[in-house]
C-alpha cells in the first residue's frame, strides 16, 4: 500500500450525489435518499481511493497542492454497476433480433436451436483471444457509457473446456475492469443432453460434480447462477446445482421468474441467493419472501423491451420493501444494450422506479448484490474513486433526455478512462 | 458558388449506405433498400456537397490530393434528420416525470394547469437570449448523438409575440444548424381562451388573422402544424387553421390520432399535408387515406415509452405502403429525448419496423418530409456531406446495441461537427 496524499479535487459540482448511509443493499424510501451534497467536491488520493468528500466550501486547505478537476455546472455521482450480464460471448445474433421484429417468438426461436444454444455454437468455435477480443469492444463500449464495475455470466459453454474458457476471458478482462464472475453452466441444456431425459440428468450431474468444482479449484468464479424457468431448469434441478455451488464457497444467484411464475424468486429467498434477477411474473408472496431474505432484485427492463414483454413491476418491488437494482442483461440473444444510462431510463418509464430510486439501483444496490457495497457504489472516504462526471447539473437529465451523450468523464480507481 | 474540387475522402468504409434511390419518400419494401456499397468511400468537395459515391477500388486518380480520412471497420450513412421536434422551450417539466412515474396520467395533469401550459407560462417569462442558451444546449446535445436537420415548431407562446420569438429563436439556431421551422400556434388552448366558447373561438380566429399571417411575413415558418386530438382542436377547427396557413404558402404538418381516433389523420391525408405524426390510434382507413395523400407518417415511440402508451403500429404503416419517418417528438414534457440513433432503435423494438426500414425513416424518409429530399439524408452526388462514420461495420448495431456510443464523428457540409 502507497502511502495515501490528495492528488485530485473535483470541485465546485452543481450536486454530488455520495450515496452515503448504511452499509448493505436499501430499500423502500431510503432508495430515493442520495446522501446529496450541493456544491460539492471529492478528493481522491494516489491509491485511487476516495479521501475527502464534503461541500466544496469546507475543502481542507491541505489539499491546495492537488490536481483542480473544475466541476461547475456539472454532476458527480459513482460510477455505474452493472450487476447482470453474459457479455463475454462469441459471433451475434442480429439475425434473430430481425427475426422477432418480423414477429418470431423469442422461446420458439429457442426451441428451433436458435437462442441460447446459437451463442454456444458460436462461443465454442473460436478460441480464448477471439473470444477476448470480441468481449473487449463491448466492455470497452459500455465503461465509454459510465460503467465500471461488471458482473459477467459464462453459460455459452454448457460443457467444462468452454465454461472455463468464458470465465478465464471474464478474469482476463478484470486486469483492465471491475469484474465479478458467475457460472451460469445451468444457463440451458445444450443439444447433446436434450436426446434423452438420462442425458439430461446426466448434464446436471455434470455440472455439480465437475464444472463447478474445476471452476471452483481455479477460482474463476466468485457466483454460481441458474437459469430456473420454464424451458430451462425447473426449481428441483436448479436447488440442486445451487446447494452444490454454495458447498463450493460461491454465491448464488438466480435468473428467476422471467417467463412465468415458475418457483426461482423462491428459491432464490429459500437459499439467500444474493439476487434474484429478471422477476417479470411475481406476487406479493416472492416480494415478501425476497424481502425476508434479504435478496437483491435485479431489474433487466431492457430485455422486456426487446422482447416486447411486460415490465417487471418495479414499483410494487420498492413499496415491498425488497433492494432493487438495475442491470442491462447484456447478451447476445435478448438483449445486447450496453449503456446502463440508457436502462436506467427504462427502470423509471417501464418498471416505474423513480429518477433517485433508479440511481440508487445501477450504482449502490448493484454493487451490494455482487458483494462490492464497501469499494465502490458510493463516494465516501475509502471506497474506490470509481466516479462520473455528468455533463448537468442534474441527475434527473438522465431519465428526463434519456439516451443523451451526458457522461463527459469516467473514472476507475482514480484513473480516467473515458 | 466557389468552385468545386474534392477535398476530403472517407474511404474503405465496411459499408456506406446511400440511401440512393428514387426521389421522394419511399414505402414499402423500398424502405429497406439502402443502397449499400460495400468497401465504399464518399468525397466531399470544398463547397461542402458529395462529389463522388462509390466502391473505394473505383476511386479516381484525380482524387489523389484530398485529405483521406480512414474508415476501415467503420460504416459511412447519411446524417440523421429530426423531422418533429419542439426543442425552442423554457425551463422544465422534470417535475412532471416524476409524478406520472409515480402514478399521474399526463391529460389529467395537462387539465389542471400542467402539461403544456405549465412550458408556456415559463417559456414566456423568458427572454430571446435566455431562450437561444436554453435551446442552444439541447440542440448541441442532439448533434453530438448524430442529427444535422432539425424540424422545429413553435406552439410555447400562444400568443404573437411569444410564438413569434420562439420562431425567432429557432431561426436563430439555424445560422449553425439544418432547421426547418413550424409555427404550431395551435398547439392548446391558452389559460386565458379557456373562460368561455367565444374566447376559444377568437384564439382561432386569432391564429388564423393575425399569428400566422405575421409568421408568413416574417418569413419565420416553413410549416404550420396543429394539435388535432381530444382535448386539443377539433377537426373543423384544425381544417381552419390548416387552410389559413396553406393560403399563406406555408407547408402543413398535423398531430394527428395520439389520444385516439379523433379524424386528424384523415384530415392530414384531405389537405395533403405533408406529414401526419403520431398515429396511435390508426385502422385501415386512416392507413389508405395516408397512402393514397402521400403523406409521410411520422412515428414518435419515444412519446410512447415515456407515457407508457401503445406503440404506433409501424409494422401495419410499412405493409399498407404509406412512407413512414421516425423523430424523437423531443419536447419538455411527453418526451425530452434527444437521441435519434435510441429513437431509431425504439421504432424496431416499439412500432416494430426493422432495422433498415427504422434508417431510411431517420434519414430519407424524414427529410423527404421535410421538403429536403434533395439536400440531405441521402449520400449521392450533388447532397450535402452531412454524414455520421459509425464505429461499427455493421448499421444494425444502432439497434442491436441501442444507446451504444456508436456515432464516432458528425459531418455537416462537410465540416465535422461532432
Amino acid at each position: 500500500m502507497r502511502p495515501t496524499a490528495p492528488v485530485r479535487i473535483f470541485t465546485a459540482a452543481a450536486a454530488v450525489h455520495t450515496l452515503a448511509g448504511p452499509d448493505g443493499p436499501r430499500s423502500g424510501a431510503a432508495m430515493a435518499e442520495l446522501g446529496t451534497i450541493p456544491h460539492g467536491a471529492v478528493v481522491v488520493d494516489d491509491t485511487g481511493a476516495i479521501a475527502w468528500v464534503g461541500a466544496t466550501s469546507d475543502l481542507p486547505a491541505s489539499f491546495a497542492d492537488a490536481e483542480i478537476i473544475d466541476c461547475t455546472g456539472k454532476t458527480l455521482m459513482p460510477a455505474f454497476v452493472d450487476a447482470h450480464t453474459h457479455l463475454v460471448w462469441g459471433g451475434d445474433r442480429k439475425d434473430e433480433l430481425e427475426m422477432r421484429i418480423a414477429g418470431a417468438d423469442y422461446e420458439r426461436i429457442f426451441a428451433t436451436g436458435g437462442g441460447i444454444l446459437s451463442s454456444v455454437r458460436q462461443t465454442r468455435a473460436i478460441d480464448d483471444d477471439t473470444l477476448y477480443a470480441q468481449s473487449l469492444v463491448r466492455i470497452e463500449r459500455m465503461r465509454r457509457a459510465g460503467t465500471t464495475t461488471f458482473e459477467i455470466k459464462s453459460g455459452y459453454g454448457l460443457e467444462l473446456a468452454a465454461e472455463l474458457r468464458q470465465l478465464r476471458v471474464a478474469r482476463r478482462l478484470g486486469a483492465d475492469f471491475r469484474v465479478r464472475t458467475t457460472c451460469l453452466a445451468a444457463h440451458a441444456v445444450p443439444a447433446e443432453a436434450r436426446v434423452s431425459a438420462a442425458a439430461r440428468a446426466a448434464f446436471i450431474e455434470s455440472i455439480c460434480a465437475e464444472i463447478l468444482p474445476a471452476v471452483a479449484r481455479a477460482n474463476l468464479a466468485d457466483f454460481a447462477d441458474v437459469f430456473c424457468d420454464r424451458g430451462a431448469f425447473d426449481v428441483d434441478e436448479s436447488r440442486r446445482v445451487l446447494l452444490a455451488a454454495r458447498a463450493l464457497g460461491l454465491g448464488l444467484r438466480v435468473h428467476a421468474n422471467e417467463l412465468g411464475a415458475t418457483g426461482g424468486a423462491q428459491l432464490a429467498a429459500e437459499l439467500g441467493a444474493a439476487s434474484a434477477d429478471h422477476l417479470l411474473y411475481v406476487g406479493d408472496a416472492e416480494r415478501t419472501a425476497l424481502r425476508e431474505a434479504g435478496v437483491v432484485a435485479i431489474l433487466l427492463p431492457g430485455t422486456s423491451l426487446v422482447l416486447g414483454k411486460p415490465y417487471a413491476d418495479g414499483r410494487a418491488m420498492v413499496e415491498a420493501g425488497v433492494p432493487v437494482a438495475v442491470a442491462t442483461d447484456c447478451n447476445p440473444g435478448s438483449c445486447a444494450f450496453e449503456n446502463l444510462a440508457m436502462v436506467l431510463a427504462l427502470a423509471c418509464y417501464g418498471n416505474r422506479l423513480s429518477p433517485a430510486e433508479a440511481v440508487c439501483a445501477a450504482t449502490h444496490n448493484a454493487a451490494c448484490s455482487l458483494g462490492l457495497g464497501d469499494r465502490v457504489g458510493s463516494l465516501k472516504p475509502g471506497r474506490r474513486a470509481d466516479l462520473l462526471v455528468l455533463d448537468t447539473p442534474d441527475v434527473r437529465d438522465l431519465v428526463y433526455h434519456a439516451g443523451s451523450p451526458l457522461v463527459g468523464q469516467v473514472w476507475q480507481d482514480g484513473l480516467r478512462v473515458a
